[in-house]
């Protein structure tokens, strides 16, 4: 087989890893829910060391915010220069904002919900750790570009 | 706020779910790792109602292999032409494919590690449960495109 070459990783530094999870703002959560692992994707804006997103009543929001809701994000995505893939992960305890004022408080507020409808939660998550790693994909490959990586940046 | 009209959210039927599937070949998984939910992005084949990941050693493998290895998995993209997303979970158990042959008789075999590098080892996840849905995305969205949607026909 080819391409079993050289493992091309680069452990990513922190700032590199927080510098990234800003270029985009869909991401998947992974919980625990009744033991077992659950995955979500998520909208997500980055607020001062923490993740937040925004969610509707259901099994994401009551597995992300119970007693010690151990949670991990995942974020990832393409380099366009350089062909270089990119992969994010969190890990950390999620919390709902209790406080309206709290979040309105936040840089960065105005977190669009992945889909419409209600969604009236918000929840912060806080991390334990953060790693990241930058790597060459091997082709042929099904992947993505962003077609936008702007955030709203003010509220109506 | 906008965007509070109506929950525009369709349930897809299984048969939709596994179509949209084999759409894509990058998901990401959830598994359990000492205790905690942990998720890592896999380049993954759909196989007779099951889905095939290939793996190095670490704790995706050990993770998704242990005894009772719950895992979930989500993959997740938007139509271009109805500009619908859509986000499809297996829940299921993984285990390590043993036979070298039972990979090699499989359909579609040849599975592209997402990086380059050693992967040695086939996972096979076969679901409990899969359930879909297609929704309306609220703008403005970080999202992506897919470059590439083929997965290598014949193994070199």
């Amino acid at each position: 087989m080819s391409n079993e070459s050289s493992t091309q990783v680069e452990n990513l530094e922190h700032h590199d890893c927080w510098a990234l999870l800003r270029t985009v703002s869909v991401g998947r959560l992974a919980v625990l829910a009744d033991g077992r692992p659950d995955i979500f994707p998520v909208n997500y804006t980055v607020d001062g060391g923490t993740l937040v997103f925004r969610t509707g009543q259901g099994t994401k929001l009551s597995a992300a915010t119970g007693e010690d809701a151990a949670v991990a994000v995942e974020a990832d995505g393409v380099d366009p220069n350089t062909g270089l893939a990119w992969s994010v992960v969190i890990k950390g305890t999620a919390a709902l904002v209790k406080s309206t004022e709290e979040v309105l408080d936040t840089s960065r507020l105005y977190l669009f919900p992945w889909q419409s409808g209600r969604k009236d939660a918000f929840v912060r998550i806080t991390p334990d750790s953060i790693t990241g790693r930058r790597f060459k994909v091997t082709d042929p490959m099904t992947w993505w570009t962003q077609i936008s990586s702007s955030a709203r940046t003010a509220p109506e």
